[in-house]
């Protein structure tokens, strides 16, 4: 089978590609050719294997060409992120509206001249949820709670999923929209999205610096492992549309923590004075932004997949210290290595 | 005020035309010139007011001029109807959603160049709803009923109006979406909407001519009358968006009947012979587009703004024989007079 991921040197998407290539298959088809498109190359790893091809560039320049590919599989992740489309409307329409659309329309062509109808998986996000005057949040989110998105880059994946219900009740792709929990920890430099130091505080504190928060550790947030939401985005490819439950957009399992909790855990991973780098310097937009997003969800539909969310943030806080041993002090490292010992006792 | 009407020569605009000008203000504000954008001419009696400016032609290569305009409010009611996008898919996504989003991208540049904030309203539609496997549709579907569209008609509105909440949080416009039912009795010939029949069935019996019925009697659905349909769109255009309760699309006021109650209602007011002329003729694809929408809707936030549903379909049909005369036989009005002799008694 040909596979494209949109957005494939990104984190998410690099780490999406690396398992697709470990397991070999999708949907028990062999992965013979892997389309790696984003805006930067992939890295070397991925760059290396010899079923990936490359094709880096902006997405909305590419997407003609794809009609004359014919993938048999689409993961969709490529994204500005929220706070660049706060930041800039324009970027947000051209890159997570304009190109989605465009994607869709190349495939909607393949298929026309002949094609197989690809199946594609649209990485959406719980950003689409958020609170209005005539619709207030819920404490946890559901598949079915209505969302009514407080930011563009929410609106904007909230348009996609309907995009990709419609594209394939018309049977030009098999979409499904897979909503992604904030993922964290998230390896490298923070990024543009408002959601960027949920990874800060435990990434920085980790490698020895200094880390901000701008919201109070009493907010509670939806979040997930890289490797359950790589998980999550397999398990939604793989399965059929009627263990889906139809094509309307569904949340992917979370684990619902609050700031302060996911210090305490910090803490108990990689000790006192690992934590005590975490400094409040509150900042307004972003507590706006965050104050617009959902407090928690829960994920019915992915739980029927067999899905299950990270069991606790200690969890998470191991898995990116095994995954990133370079970017964390011995001192933590010895604490986590002590705290697993004690723990496994 | 300067005000643009998309769609402003088709049924429904029109009547809306006609309203404003006899009203002669908007929200306080003296009408004074309103520009009708359409793919056809509006009608004389429109053209003939000094106030109006035809503008004809397809409303997508219009777009970007009305950045100059400097509208102090929009109503944009232009449309492909839901038969025509689902056999033409590339029609809807460009009369549908292209348009709207060239009409917003227009509005938004104006902004930039120093104009006012257009208020602006979006005629949605309860077509947004629709049955998921996930998602079952209540038997009554309320503003806040997950919609989970069933056709591109519909997807296309819910984007719409998300797109209109975004640019009205966004500061580039002021805008509000109301989702009309299904307007019932339309004059003139039958249009590709899947719901043509809801009129067909009361205006060709009165005309005297055999009308087709395509789904079953028992088929229930929201209507709204042309001139509560009117009503709503000035009163939600009027409303600030504290009374409205936000950005969120809401319903306007719904009749909420079965197709042999609206028979029945034809009966009473223009006789037997008159109902003799409807003929079953089942339809599948209109039964299975039918079928995917909303059975009634109830509009609380509308209540909120002092608007009600029409009281009977009674009224709706003496309604179109008042408005249309010329349309209907003298034996169905003869009837007429006497039911409503009869009921004023």
């Amino acid at each position: 089978m040909k596979l494209l991921i949109t957005g494939g040197a990104g984190f998410v998407g690099a780490r999406l590609a690396r398992s697709v290539l470990k397991k070999g298959t999708l949907g028990g088809q062999p992965v013979e050719r892997l389309v790696i498109a984003d805006q930067f190359p992939p890295p070397g790893d991925l760059a290396a294997d010899p079923r990936v091809e490359a094709r880096t560039g902006a997405l909305l320049a590419q997407c003609a060409s794809f009609a004359a590919d014919r993938f048999d599989g689409v993961f969709h992740l490529a994204s500005a992120v929220s706070g660049e489309c706060e930041a800039d409307f324009e970027l947000g329409l051209r890159s997570n509206l304009d190109s989605t659309r465009a994607l869709l329309d190349a495939l909607r062509a393949g298929v026309a001249q002949g094609g197989k109808v690809p199946r594609f998986v649209f990485s959406s996000s719980v950003a689409v949820y958020g609170p209005e005057p005539s619709n207030p949040m819920p404490a946890l989110v559901r598949d079915d709670t209505l969302p009514t998105p407080q930011t563009s880059y929410g609106t904007h994946k909230l348009i996609c999923e309907h995009l990709v219900a419609d594209y394939t009740r018309k049977g030009f792709i098999e979409g499904r929209s897979a909503r992604l929990n904030t993922v964290t920890v998230r390896p490298g430099k923070p990024n543009g999205a408002a959601s960027s130091f949920f990874s800060g505080i435990i990434r920085e504190p980790l490698a020895g610096q200094e880390a901000i928060l701008p919201v109070d550790p009493s907010v509670t947030h939806p979040v997930a492992s890289p490797a359950s939401t790589v998980a999550g985005l397999i398990a939604v490819y793989e399965a059929t549309a009627e263990q889906l439950g139809g094509r309307a957009g569904m949340n992917l399992p979370a684990l619902n923590v609050s700031v302060s909790q996911m210090l305490d855990a910090l803490e108990a991973v990689a000790g006192k004075t690992t934590r005590a780098l975490v400094k409040p310097v509150p900042d307004a937009t972003i507590q706006r932004i965050v104050g617009g997003w959902s407090k928690g969800a829960v994920a019915a539909r992915a739980a029927k997949l067999g899905l299950e969310p990270d069991r606790a943030f200690t969890d998470i806080v191991l898995q990116y210290i095994h995954d990133n041993p370079g970017a964390v002090t011995e001192q933590a490292k010895a604490a986590a290595a002590n705290y697993e010992r004690s723990r496994g006792a």
